[in-house]
């Protein structure tokens, strides 16, 4: 276990928002081949999938503001994260969001070994 | 990596909240000793201090609504899954809900390994 999962994860929580919403294309460093992420459904691996799925997001300005933030420490070292938040997406309307990570260490870096994403959209 | 990973988490969600709903006391047999539960921010560990905590919850009715679950396989055959939907408890007003499982296979079983909830409330 990782006594430092708390700060290592809302750490990375505001790294990622802050270079996904100034340029997403940045996000590929944070990947690994390994790395797998599903959004809105869809599964994409590898930092080349992942980015490229995130940079064919049809918006320009995009603003994730985050609500709550919960870390957990996990096998290897690992930290898991699940992040609750609103997002803002050019002059579309506020959507709620869900977002979690695995967060892994490589030795001297931490990158995202799993990553689940979904807008909050409830029917009723 | 295992290729149920979908199906298993599913049919777990399916259960945990089938058995939440109609009587919380009996989730202690899917926690194990290092099963952690951070439920609204609050760190819980082992099927005790887990299942205390979910029986204590102020409520006497409860319905879990679930619109989306995404899964993911994760090392050792482990199986991601985030959960998003509605809680209905009593009386009250819908609340929307994020819940996030790691579940692991103890060789016959699957069983929580970790599990984070949050109740989704935006201040904006």
């Amino acid at each position: 276990m990782n006594p430092q999962f708390d700060s290592i994860g809302r750490q990375f929580v505001d790294f990622y928002y802050k270079a996904f919403d100034e340029n997403r294309s940045t996000l590929a460093a944070l990947y690994r081949p390994e790395s797998m992420m599903t959004f809105e459904g869809a599964q994409h691996q590898g930092p080349e999938a992942i980015v490229q799925k995130l940079v064919s997001l049809p918006f320009q300005k995009v603003q994730h503001v985050v609500t709550t933030v919960d870390c957990q420490p996990t096998v290897d070292f690992g930290v898991l994260v699940m992040v609750v938040g609103q997002l803002k997406t050019d002059e579309d309307p506020i959507h709620g969001f869900s977002q979690t990570f695995i967060l892994k260490n490589d030795g001297s870096n931490y990158y995202v070994l799993s990553d689940i994403f979904r807008l909050v959209v409830h029917s009723a």
